[in-house]
């Protein structure tokens, strides 16, 4: 019996896993700490009441003979594909079919799987820093090739975004076949413009790229010149899938929801020149290999749409933007360089010692228990950045940023140089 | 942008697609016909009240931010986890750890992703009849090959089972990898003895091959020499994996919930020499590409090991298999050869007439208007022979044998020769 080898050049653990478990290796050391955790994007803040209530009912249905529901369909029940047809997209000039919907039990188990319906052949191109799934199945697939010094893969196309180019990814040099981009950023918390979008759609159609977009924090954006779909960008309905997700913008992390967008406009050509839809290679995937979202979760995503439903969830997106406003202001004090937390619930900034990630996570978690997450774990040009999240409480994003502010302010300067910069492996606790 | 052309190779829908297209045909033409569906296997009972209870305070605690969970442990619940370990293993003597156990939003969805951590060219072995998803899964895998004359796939290894062999399938001739197995099977409903599976595991931990045991109608098993989990036999811990469902045993087909266990002792030799354990590759393809359950079917699944839980949901299986008793009886009464029911919900019969199955399908619900399953949709092996299932209503179980013996009892045998054996098409309506 032979195994997919393609593992065996993956990293020991998941990024987020490694963070957990340097996090409970320190609280065995010391059980009374009190965490502040900004690090994993998990959502805190309880479930709007009109989802609680849509859910309550959903649950008595179950349990009555005459309403009770077994199988969906394989999309997704209609009720909640056409309530996001509406609101999401018709409401923003997009038009779009139900059809071209596949609710999903959310964005990472789709973006993971998508790469089941595309050849392995296909050259991909990630940003750089990038969410781990994008290359950890593309690695899984056989798509990555073997890991390179400097901790890159040899088959993927690196679009370096930092702070010299304002972390905008450029078109990449060499021909591509499938780009990642996540806007709304994670985990920079930084935005494309339209116009900035509408390159890589035109470069799409113009080679033949297949662009998949993951717009999982669109909830976050307040700048009116931001896209939220990329279908706001003509063309991409020929050219792109995106990837959409109940968890940041209801709180759904829980609950597993999402949906995907595939529409039935985008089509390419097989070896035997046959035009294929991936909407139909996707919808043979997943009524193959996935057996849709518990009906009680579509009916709470579906309670997102109700009026109610929108200014609860409303209100709690304006309470993660005001943490991440006042992460943004903490550490701008302090005298870092902060990027992101505008249109996002991310904050992204450098190691104000120039000292490696992995060590500055350490020292934040060691000595002011508050849990970030390293740069370096989103790729090589992470290397030397942080990610903090707005997910938390008011109380404790509050007592972080104290803590913080209250630590470096104590460090002596000189002191810095002390730092490794090349190790990333935690100390001896 | 490449595409997996292994897709190109798969049947154009999915089986329960084409029936239920087949299904929204006829009631385009015959809006008002009283169908009785005794295809697809869904159930129709309600959830039981545990459940139903277990579930509203897990919605209330997903309301209230002190209670409010967001991602949960990536293997799912650790209460849960346990509650599997005590009730189905322990109870029967397994030994098992709850690391173990990865709970799933079903069956079908691990059966088919468990391919990702399979090298593309292991030979698989199948029975014959399958579950559609063990084939289609391996042929978008690439393992399939070319679909050959008689709808059998080049690379795969088909063991048929038949009334010849008593359904009971010969280990292989030729070197198999892996080896699909469902007890009680689906379609047939026939079981697997101990001694019987026992050839299985001994022939999987002679050869290296991996078993891989969909028991996901365990629930349903009478018979007390039938084993109810292939790690009752030695030695399974080392070549077997086992896929479970909440789905029948508690009627999760709408709330989403399985789980698969991976014995950590289950190791194989990676080409480099190394030995790697499935269970670690399962755990980091399950935390790259998917992320765990709804907490609150979570709960619902705990529930079903309460004492009420395990009293409501076994009185619902019951009632199942009354259905099943009357179905084996109703269509053995008209001299037709009929086979399971007693361990399972499925009852597998030949068609009385020697007809094509898609033929006789179509008899069904055009004369009587009940839906059925036909066999051939499960294989080469299953031609001729129909399955229904037990998960309806009593009263649509009743009337839908009624319909079939009145029906019945009214054809002349000799018109038997005007169908066409070799047909599969549905008529013009």
């Amino acid at each position: 019996m032979q195994l997919n080898e393609h593992f065996l050049g993956l990293h020991g653990s998941y990024l987020f896993s490694e963070i957990a478990r340097r996090v409970n290796l320190f609280l065995e050391m010391e059980p009374d700490a009190q965490l502040i955790r900004m690090g994993i994007g998990d959502v805190t803040r309880p479930l709007a009441p009109a989802i609680v209530e849509a859910m309550h009912c959903a649950v008595d249905e179950m349990g009555q003979s005459e309403t009770f529901r077994g199988y969906g369909p394989e999309k997704g029940y209609r009720f909640l594909r056409e309530q996001i047809i509406k609101h999401d997209f018709l409401a923003r000039g997009i038009s779009l079919s139900p059809d071209d919907i596949f609710i999903s039990d959310g964005c990472k188990s789709d973006m993971g799987n998508i790469g089941d319906i595309l050849g392995v052949e296909n050259k991909v191109a990630v940003t750089d820093p990038v969410y781990p799934v994008y290359v950890d199945s593309s690695v899984m697939d056989g798509r990555a090739g073997a890991l390179l010094t400097g901790g890159v893969r040899e088959r993927l196309v690196y679009l370096s975004c930092g702070p010299d180019n304002g972390f905008v990814p450029a078109l990449p040099t060499t021909s591509v076949d499938v780009i990642y981009l996540c806007y709304p950023n994670n985990p920079t918390g930084l935005t494309l413009s339209t116009a900035q979008l509408k390159l890589w759609v035109d470069y799409a159609l113009e080679t033949g790229a297949l662009i998949l977009f993951d717009a999982a924090y669109e909830a976050f954006i307040t700048d009116p010149d931001v896209p939220h779909s990329i279908f706001e960008i003509p063309g991409a309905e020929r050219c792109a899938l995106e990837f959409r997700s109940f968890s940041k913008t209801a709180g759904f992390t829980g609950l597993r929801c999402g949906y995907t967008v595939v529409p039935s406009t985008v089509v390419y050509k097989a070896t035997n020149g046959q035009m294929v839809s991936l909407n139909a290679l996707w919808n043979r995937r997943q009524s193959t290999k996935f057996n849709g979202v518990s009906y009680v979760t579509q009916r709470a995503a579906e309670a997102v749409y109700t009026p109610e439903g929108q200014a609860q969830c409303k209100a709690t997106i304006a309470y993660y933007l005001d943490n991440a406003a006042m992460i943004r202001k903490g550490l701008t004090s302090l005298g870092w360089d902060v990027y992101g937390g505008l249109n996002a619930p991310y904050i992204w900034f450098k190691t104000p010692d120039g000292s490696d990630d992995w060590h500055f996570f350490d020292r934040m978690l060691k000595e002011v228990q508050v849990v970030s997450t390293p740069g370096s774990g989103f790729g090589p040009a992470g290397r030397g950045f942080l990610r903090l999240t707005a997910f938390g409480s008011h109380e404790a994003t509050v007592a972080g940023i104290k803590r913080l502010q209250k630590w470096w302010s104590t460090q002596k300067k000189a002191s810095s140089t002390v730092f490794n910069p090349s190790s990333n492996t935690i100390s001896t606790y």
